[in-house]
């Protein structure tokens, strides 16, 4: 009977160890989710603001975006949209309307897959903007 | 003796049902991180690339952020840092060498950890950088 017990016992004990090395690794895996992003390349579409400029969010958010993604295949991490809404001093214009951003691994891969559709992309712009965009091609540090 | 197995039975069986609904909860926590961000306030701190403009990138990221960061508190939800790498057109200088970003729940709360500690943030800045930050406020549509 002892030995049963002395069994049971060792299993219980070797199920705790193995959950709390889980948990400690589960720890680590939920604590780099926001760093999983360090060396991926970031190409971020930014809309300058100013008088007479014009941009449909709506448009942007369930159009053009799902579109251009639909050509990075497997290469895009994910995709992210923000709104400007103030700038850092008190009543100045936010200096963008709008930022649309890929995060892609490969930076070749995204330049060949925009370059066939590249006349497709540009068509949607008068779509939903008037505003020239400015890009910006970066490397995620953290 | 039969009572203290099914106890150290029973102990075993609740291990392992903690741990497996644990596991499970932290595998919705993951599947849920890229998309968090929706709806949260975002600051930009972009610091645009010019003639004669230096960037200290291992000061920035060991120090200057950490410190910023450490004032924001618990309405810190994560914050990224972006090295700029080129433009949209080829052999065109990026519009910025690099951009820091707060990601924060209330801009109220960000506004009042940041204007009691403003004077330690701007003597910081000389330490790493010669160039005066463009702020971009804007919220997470997507």
């Amino acid at each position: 009977m002892k030995k049963v017990i002395l069994l049971v016992t060792s299993l219980l004990l070797i199920s705790l160890t193995v959950h709390s090395q889980e948990m400690r690794s589960g720890k680590v895996k939920l604590e780099s989710a926001t760093s999983d992003e360090a060396g991926l390349i970031k190409v971020s579409i930014m809309y300058p603001s100013g008088e007479g400029k014009t941009f449909d969010m709506e448009y942007y958010e369930t159009l053009h975006m799902p579109m251009v993604a639909g050509f990075l295949g497997s290469n895009l991490v994910k995709y992210t949209i923000d709104k400007g809404i103030a700038s850092g001093a008190p009543n100045q214009t936010p200096a963008y309307v709008a930022i649309g951003k890929f995060f892609v691994k490969s930076l070749a891969d995204y330049q060949a897959a925009i370059a066939p559709n590249r006349d497709a992309i540009r068509a949607d712009f008068p779509k939903y903007t008037n505003i020239a965009p400015v890009i910006l091609i970066s490397e995620v540090v953290k």
